[in-house]
């Protein structure tokens, strides 16, 4: 057997100390599986003294983690700190201008910088591993960057938070509201105090981010991500879209549109029967449109100690093994900057929801703002009568310029009769 | 850019047209992602002369596709043949006897000598890469063997066989049995003229021993799987499964039980909530139970043209880009012989349903027979009453020995008011 992976740990959370107790575990397995052991040399947290589940007391303790970076006889750096600035981002640059390997499961560090870092990494001869990054413990990485390599992708999509997920299969099934699922959700410890980052899409932006960039053969650009989170979405929708046949997921889509690259993260509304919609509660989903490979789709769960760690952990083995790859799939120097698309020029379906007054009229004017701006509508619902009060009113319309429904859309919310801004959704067909 | 990997097609039937057909339109992306080109050197079928919708015109013809083993100048074959004896054995074995690395789709081969032939390849320095022989384009191999390899697996399990799962999916649909629905099948191409290989679980069987080989680390070994199709699976039964939650699939298992393995393919009951349960129709799906990553699931197209080949050029494109591992995931000197559980001591919930004669007696008989051999009824349905013709009655039982309830099946199929043998499935709760 070969010499064993000498590694440090930088950063002992939840992941971290679930990497350490999956390797402390399977030490076996795992030097079977790769022919050398996987020795854990030092690891680094900002806490020394707390009780971690694990007992890292046989591994060197590292103060300040960016001293990995310059460690002699370390061959790879397990990153797990977070955060696209700071010590994270310190470690990974300085580690990898070291020519040491780094995995790391940071998707807001590789969707900020990820180009950079693939180049530094290419430079010094070393691997940038992140699987952990995208959908916790679903070989995701791998499974597009490699075993659906040989196709054109024309698209690249999933449920890339649980959080969210969860939330919006909580809404559906109890038929209660998002601030009342959230609320429970931070007391039972699924959701974060400060929910922003999950409810809003920020997190599965930065998913979809790293899933375009292989997927297309383009830089990661986090800053060209649309995204739009959860919050407007309420049971009167989730009841809508089912009456209609569909279910609302938060969507992460990469998709190319007449040779142009169009990123989102958008609530949108799936078919009810389609494998997508059936992804629920905390599961995460990655479906890939390929050329020759129809639309493969790979769930499981998304986050979690350890899920995480078996990602973080097969990375490991992949260097371990010798299994080398660029960053992104091909070589740095060949990533593109990305032709968007303009989002005002797509054409699709759209479910729009409006709070109008029920009063004689209003339905009138709508249907005049929306015959002014070419939008075609396919059916129109309102929910319960109630003369004089606020009432539901849900349309679906045919396929229209987005830009055009976003123009009516105003010019409706713009209404006397018109309690809010109308809520629009994507009607995502194909999923 | 490097050297193009050289590679001979033997066999161009679907898939070999359909590897064609990728590898040409899609060159210039797998030159970017392995860095080197795919080159077609030869190809060889029985029949020059059959239009394959690809031209082939521009390669070398090989009459007899063994030649191809020792061709000068040639990396990788790649064969798509089929069968586990005859030529494709004799081609993949003197390839690797040659040093050249092998990508192949043929599941029965490796099935029946896949110890052998890894052993092959590693003494000769070679590939032996497999990913089509098991669900189509779904990349199950990969993640298997890299993507989920920090985790010691409990289980691994799937719908592995298209035209099964079609089947049963139409006969729940549309209500009709087997055999109208087989019909229709082979009417429309869906299914062979001989189905036997599909339907009574043999193909499933090939792909599930190899899942288990990876998965647990032991010598394929087909001769050990336990398998039963889908002949006698009526209407009704998919009836009588509905009312009580659950959907009937035809899985492939392969789990550890107390230590030891069990591997099988068979009809089973699965969860109507569950993910594996709305695998519907002509797709496929792989599902790992490991320690750490819970149990993503891959789903997708397992069979076909496109799909396929996408598998086989992924593979093609793993040995052009350099990487490199064992075929059953370690070295093939430490795969053990599996120590197969014996299926008698298996306890589970079993469904069994009874054609008998309506009449008085006939349940007190059976409830006997089930009491004698300590099988305890959780739940017991009769579908309609005829009084003195047959009539169908389901049972579901608690967890038994499954000798206990085979001996007892025996015992009531003797039953001169039992008009056939009893059908029992196997509840897979779990899953």
């Amino acid at each position: 057997m070969s010499e064993p992976l000498r590694i440090g740990i930088a950063g002992l959370g939840t992941v971290g100390a679930g990497v350490v107790a999956l390797i402390q575990s399977n030490a076996d397995l795992l030097a079977q599986r790769c022919g050398r052991g996987i020795e854990i040399v030092c690891v680094s947290a900002k806490d020394r003294g707390r009780d971690r589940g694990v007992d890292v007391s046989g591994y060197q303790w590292v103060d300040d983690a960016r001293a990995m970076a310059g460690m002699d006889g370390l061959d790879a750096v397990v990153e797990l700190i977070g955060g696209e600035v700071g010590v994270a981002h310190e470690l990974v640059q300085s580690s990898l201008k070291a020519g040491r390997h780094v995995v790391t499961a940071n998707k807001a560090l590789l969707a900020h910088h990820g180009a950079v870092l693939a180049h530094l990494a290419e430079a010094h001869g070393a691997d940038l591993a992140y699987e952990a990054a995208v959908a916790g413990g679903i070989p995701a990485i791998k499974a597009l960057r490699e075993g659906l390599a040989a196709n054109r992708v024309s698209a690249v999509y999933g449920i890339l938070n649980g959080t969210s997920n969860y939330i919006l299969s909580d809404m559906r099934e109890t038929g209660r509201d998002f601030d009342v699922v959230l609320k429970e959700a931070q007391d039972k410890g699924y959701a974060e105090a400060d929910p922003a980052f999950d409810v809003d899409g920020v997190d599965a932006g930065h998913k979809i981010c790293l899933l375009a960039a292989i997927g297309f053969g383009v830089k990661p650009d986090f800053g060209a991500v649309r995204m739009r989170g959860i919050r407007r979405v309420s049971a009167t929708d989730i009841d809508f879209a089912g009456e209609l046949g569909y279910r609302i997921k938060l969507l992460g889509v990469a998709q190319e549109i007449g040779g142009q690259l169009d990123v989102s993260v958008e609530p949108c509304l799936v078919y009810k029967k389609s494998r997508m919609a059936h992804v629920e509660g905390v599961y995460n989903a990655v479906r890939v449109q390929g050329d020759f490979v129809d639309t493969p789709m790979l769930t499981g769960r998304g986050a979690g100690a350890g899920p995480t760690a078996s990602a973080v952990v097969a990375d490991i083995l992949d260097i371990a093994r010798g299994l080398k790859l660029p960053s992104f799939g091909i070589p740095a120097a060949d990533l593109k900057a990305a032709d968007f698309v303009d989002p005002g020029h797509i054409e699709r379906r759209f479910y729009v929801r409006l709070n109008v007054l029920d009063q004689p009229g209003v339905i009138a004017d709508v249907s005049a703002i929306l015959r002014d701006h070419e939008i075609s509508i396919e059916s129109m619902l309102q929910r319960g009568r109630d003369p004089g009060k606020a009432v539901a009113v849900m349309m679906v319309t045919h396929e229209v310029r987005q830009a055009d429904l976003e123009h009516a859309a105003e010019a409706i919310g713009a209404l006397g009769t018109c309690l809010e801004a109308p809520f629009v959704m994507r009607i995502e067909g194909g999923v």
